[in-house]
């Protein structure tokens, strides 16, 4: 496959602002223009279960946020734009990655440990206030990724370890199955712009400091008057570090732009003034996307439209794909004999096979593991999963002697071995 | 609905013999024939993902076990008989329960305890080997039944636990978004019939002791003749008690049947007679049931289609269901006004509830809780669920005074209090 496939959610239980635009939609509706790239777009409606209670909240969220989106430019036609909860087959394919993740894993999800960590905090027991779907929030995530053998998953550094959870499953359902998922990998852009809220933390919902990306004219002029500032007087020249209306201003502005306004600073610009160019800035961007999204909004069933087309055209993958999965695992038509499929099951279990993860020091390893369970080679770190994986494109093609420096010493295992179980896997590969 | 809803699932992994026919294939075939009941059987395909990784075997025990009970006589015409996975909104309503089941909840379900104490006793980490699945497998099991709104789930006492996590997740789920879900109800038997095994200890796979309950003549022959018994003499008096051979032959023999094969062990019977009178009993019950056993394995095809005709029948309750259940959760089209829903959710949200539950002492208790959660009542304890249910009834229906024994006091709680919020209730189930 010569494309790359992206996967990117969001979940559907606030309405988006001005933060959400600058970190996300913008750089996201951008990144899906790029050429060779098949991009999945998804509402995360069923996660937005895990957190909200409040069925209304959930469905206008969907709205909103689908309109954001689409009014910010992304384009339908060319990516696959959907409701999470259009694509049922994920909760199957959840319950079929159920079976193969060990619960020690999801025990170390960082979202269950900072809950545990606050209930001791407080005294409580470990898991009160624990629902099993925030516990079981990574095996959805990891169904919604894998559906579409997704190749990259662009995340903050705080949600690197799903995608490597995502992979324990994959690598677990495909050792055990056969090799039928891609394993994802974590796209971390370090430059995630974070906007600062009215109060200058980081803008959030969870903060009430928010200005949402969509409101009027007279509305949006009133919030950002409401951000804090200092009490410098007009005239007396002010600092741009630790502004939080100057770093608003420069999300949206060119730098020529910024250097304007930092000169302002210095000279002393009144802050109504300067809260009066940040509003026309912000507002020059947002005018138009506010047009598009005031007529999507009024009418909500060319989005759900948009919607139910973009989930069939997902679904033309996702259900032949699970079918697929379905006979993997032993859920198949009784019409179809039961005894060949015991053969091919057999010759599939029989196999070598390598493992790829990633240790705590941040480098990336693999394991070339015997038919048994035996250990048979073990790498060194490599800094990208990349490399590993062409050490082991080079180790199958050229044998053992091709990566002397970067294997680590296994006991008892002889080369003629680590031979054999290479051209078991090279000749089932071409049975 | 006048008629009661029983259900009952089979996990595929094994292959049927005497010890299943006699405990559980035989009574439920029976039970499928009383009048006034609607009944569930499906063959829990889902579940033996949990703990079978071979997807041959598990294709081939479906067979064997679909088979094994349309020979024993379950007719698919009167019963809902169905493939688990051919049900995949059972995965679906997985999830939504997820979402509100405690993960506590769960931590003390028994499986999942037993898998941790062997852990400790043997000095491993509490959760190793320990699948999601095993942890997860109580709420599958919970859509299993609520999915049709089963009344009764037939179990043995070991499984009582689960039916009581299916009405806690039932409560959860409709105190958030309303009435949808019936609380079934464990019915017991306290006569299971348990079968020793060739080896005298309960007849079970994981003893390796089994009789198949479909072997040919010449093997049931074989393997009866394998049967335990002690070294006396023919001759000798025998002593029925503790006689694997005696019990398995009044698990098939008439009251006067057993009566004279218990005259012939005092008299003295040889052993290799005895096992002949065992292997003739049997077969004449097994016979003309492996005749048609024989005959459906030999057209796969021909089950395969009961089962798809079956989960016709069960998928037009399941869709619509969980359709409105999806509704519920907020799952919902966005060309349907999305502020209506909202109003609709708010005076849900703003009801008073009962809560029914369980305690440790084994009684049954309710609770009604106003719409802030405080507590306005709570019972003593019932005998039964249905005495606790009644009560709520008189309650509803003549007010506090009609159970003044039956209350516990609740303090700083005015009887006015208990009138509004009941009114309030009566109210909206009228509106």
């Amino acid at each position: 496959m010569s494309t790359t496939r992206f996967l990117t959610g969001i979940t559907t239980t606030g309405t988006p602002h001005l933060g959400n635009y600058v970190g996300s939609i913008r750089p996201s509706v951008a990144a899906s223009r790029t050429p060779g790239v098949q991009s999945f777009y998804f509402l995360a409606d069923y996660h937005a279960l895990i957190k909200c209670e409040d069925p209304a909240r959930i469905q206008r969220s969907t709205l909103e946020i689908a309109a954001s989106w689409l009014a910010a430019g992304l384009d339908p036609e060319r990516v696959t734009f959907y409701r999470q909860s259009d694509i049922p087959e994920t909760t199957e394919l959840t319950w079929l990655l159920t079976c193969v993740t060990g619960k020690g894993l999801l025990n170390r999800a960082h979202a269950y440990k900072a809950a545990q960590d606050k209930n001791a905090a407080a005294g409580r027991e470990p898991d009160d206030g624990v629902t099993a779907g925030l516990f079981m929030y990574p095996v959805l995530m990891g169904a919604d990724i894998l559906i579409f053998n997704a190749h990259k998953v662009p995340v903050g550094r705080d949600q690197i370890q799903h995608i490597e959870m995502a992979r324990d499953m994959a690598a677990s359902f495909n050792h055990l199955y056969g090799e039928h998922f891609t394993l994802p990998e974590a796209a971390i852009d370090e430059h995630v712009a974070t906007l600062p809220g009215l109060d200058g933390r980081k803008m959030s919902k969870s903060y009430d400091n928010t200005i949402p990306l969509f409101s009027s004219r007279e509305q949006l002029r009133k919030l950002i008057g409401g951000i804090l500032t200092d009490s410098r007087a007009p005239g007396e020249p002010k600092e741009v570090e630790g502004s939080a209306l100057f770093q608003i201003y420069q999300a949206f502005a060119t730098p020529a732009e910024t250097e304007a306004l930092r000169k302002h600073y210095a000279e002393g610009i009144a802050w109504g003034d300067a809260k009066q160019m940040l509003f026309e800035r912000i507002d020059r961007d947002v005018a138009p996307l506010r047009a598009r999204y005031e007529d999507l909004i009024a009418h909500p069933e060319k989005i759900e439209q948009t919607l139910l087309a973009g989930a069939e055209r997902a679904r033309q993958i996702a259900t032949p794909f699970v079918r697929t999965l379905r006979a993997a695992v032993g859920l198949r038509s009784l019409a179809q004999g039961a005894t060949a499929p015991k053969a091919a099951k057999a010759s599939k279990a029989a196999l070598p096979s390598f493992k790829q993860y990633r240790e705590a020091d941040g480098q990336f390893y693999f394991k070339f593991v015997a038919a048994d369970g035996r250990l048979l080679l073990q790498s060194t770190g490599f800094a990208a999963p990349k490399d590993a994986g062409q050490a082991i494109a080079r180790l199958q093609q050229q044998g053992e002697g091709a990566l002397s420096g970067q294997l680590a010493p296994v006991e008892g295992v002889l080369p003629q071995d680590v031979a054999a179980a290479l051209q078991q896997l090279a000749e089932a590969a071409n049975s």
